[in-house]
């Protein structure tokens, strides 16, 4: 397999800037402004960890015509300017009189004139990365530019992706899939599970990750009562299930999938179980393609898992995935959006082993002409049994 | 050394919520309300990584009187069942057609009554961790009920910190301090700095970090460029400095500093300006006391670093730090907060040692009665020299 390198041509950041164009032209929006990290990336290719930092806040512009515009703190124009985007306007940040507000307010100006109307993000699973104060102080000192939603452009681009978007993301899952080949060397009956969560991270840097934002799980005897607590430092005991579940990047794309192990043995529900979740994921998998639905996976996987009762209050069966560890759709009975090639999903069946006693399965997975493609290796049938030390 | 259990007592919490009433009654505010993930943590103990998913809106409310209500997605009771807050209302989530605003509206209603005013975050360096839309329907469905300014409650309380919290942060930086000793081990003439980065963030893992959310770093000739980028595949060369400034979490606390190393050797203007970097945290250290401000200590290390021409363009000389790797204040010239016991700040000076060349070098330190203590074990006075191989 040839690997693919980092980057994007500039081409393809021309392209979704053209898309975004087409589409706002549709909704009468004469720019469209954003402040999160992934859609500031998607146009520019401004790759940092320094959004960690809360401090300072982060601004691209990309206008009905034309290239897109940077407002962003000082300290970013050097990495902004190894990009393609020319436009950078830089302020001292932090200023404690005016964060960039009104350089942002001057630019937009510029770019809608007097009665432009700004889309912004303002949907399900967006977020605003400014101070509100510094939002509304922004909406008035525009005066009669509009600041209103983004007409769910950006989530219907990001949801599409590109084969260099998806090349990223099946880097990833590779690197996560050898990972979790090998964690029978740290995960033994003894091992505190805060150890085998340190371990494993460590095995996603050392087979590749460039950082791992995320991970999770748990291990309880013969299934868990949570997915998204924090390790704790009980040694694990022969009959828990261990289940590690991992959002680890590479060159700023996730994969996000999971790997269940029994710990010594496991017992026929928690074994009847698991078949359970592979049957599910089968399942969907044999369903996904271009005109299903979100709705549709949901109810091939709650079919399985509950015989159709309409899942667990705690859930969804899977999501999108791409520069965020969970990104539009949800596999819900409620979402109705229709896959297209190039959406790259989750499938992510749960269920009850015995009360309060769960299991958790997670597959990835990119929609294409006349089916879908694995981007993780296919959990084995049989739930893995780490080593018998007693 | 007595090392730090995880978590906090509850009298911890029932403390910090007693200090934000009182600060409330002042203020005349009926309740708080929250977003994101240090804010709901701080009084609520809940720590998880899940916050990676930007899909679900998480909300606590800290009322005027009475404990604080939890208003999250059902995925969320578990965990937060296993801390000290008693009163949690769930929903399933995401719903598409409500997600939480109806039920936090209820709840909000029902705690401040008819008019009460509801302050959130809304300051430098806060954020909206919800959909911008469910903030303006949230708004219109509370009627009467005002939301607006926490009047810097949240910034307040949390700029000084407990002996607890302080604890964690010193765990934190002693697993970094470690690592950076081993640096030697992986950082080689020849070597790519993004393999760098992979073993050092394995190194922090190996040392007892439990994740690490931020790595930066550099490496040029004789000083680097910029300090946010990402690490490239170019083999690091003699007369490189090798910058790493990392971030790593214990327990929900971060470390924030660097260490500079020369590849085989230094020139006399880089090693000249390593020196007034130690000399600029020097004199910050010997002023850093309770009654000093933000700017007095980035006037004393500017003098050093620029003969007191006010700084660069691109940043301050250090902040704070706690549960984000950056928080209130900073040290530039217009932050006049003083300085009170148990504030932890990182001294942050760069200077520049050929044009368009930097250095930055970082420590942690926390306020005490009299003075300062440092947090990071303090770095060399002479710029280490990694080992001369040709």
């Amino acid at each position: 397999m040839i690997q693919p390198e980092r980057g994007f041509a500039t081409e393809e950041f021309r392209g979704r800037v053209q898309a975004a164009q087409s589409l706002m032209e549709h909704a009468g929006l004469a720019a469209l402004l954003l402040t999160t990290e992934p859609e500031v990336r998607y146009f520019s290719g401004f790759l940092t960890r320094f959004w960690e930092s809360p401090t300072r806040p982060w601004f691209l512009i990309v206008p009905a015509i034309g290239d897109p515009v940077a407002v962003i703190p000082a300290i970013g124009a050097a990495l902004m300017a190894r990009g393609w985007i020319r436009d950078i306007r830089t302020w001292r940040a932090p200023d404690l009189d005016d964060d960039g507000v009104s350089l942002l307010a001057q630019t937009l100006r510029e770019l809608v004139g007097s009665d432009g109307v700004v889309g912004m993000p303002m949907g399900h699973e967006s977020h605003l990365r400014m101070p509100l104060a510094d939002y509304h102080r922004l909406a008035e000192s525009l005066g009669s530019v509009k600041l209103q939603d983004d007409a769910d452009i950006m989530r219907r681009l990001r949801m599409v992706k590109s084969e260099a978007e998806i090349s990223k993301i099946r880097r990833a899952c590779s690197i996560a899939n050898r990972a979790f080949d090998r964690v029978p060397e740290i995960a033994t009956e003894g091992q505190a599970l805060e150890k085998v969560f340190r371990h494993f991270q460590m095995l996603c840097l050392e087979e590749g990750a460039d950082w791992v934002p995320y991970l999770a799980g748990a291990a309880e005897p013969g299934g868990y009562s949570d997915v998204i607590s924090p390790a704790s430092d009980r040694p694990m005991e022969r009959g828990d299930i261990l289940m590690l579940d991992t959002g680890l990047i590479w060159d700023g794309y996730f994969c996000d999938f999971d790997r269940n192990y029994a710990v010594g043995e496991a017992g026929s529900e928690t074994k009847a179980g698991y078949a359970k979740l592979i049957e599910a994921v089968e399942a969907a998998r044999h369903i996904a393609r271009p005109g299903a639905t979100a709705a549709d996976l949901f109810h091939e996987m709650d079919r399985i898992l509950t015989g159709g009762a309409g899942g667990s209050d705690t859930g969804r069966l899977g999501h999108g995935l791409g520069m965020q560890l969970t990104e539009w759709p949800s596999l819900i009975a409620d979402d109705h959006t229709v896959l297209e090639m190039g959406m790259v999903l989750t499938l992510e069946p749960g269920v009850e082993v015995a009360p309060g006693r769960i299991l958790v399965h997670e597959e990835n997975i990119v929609i294409r002409e006349a089916g879908c493609e694995m981007l993780s290796d296919p959990a084995p049938g049989d739930l893995p049994i780490l080593g018998n030390v007693t």
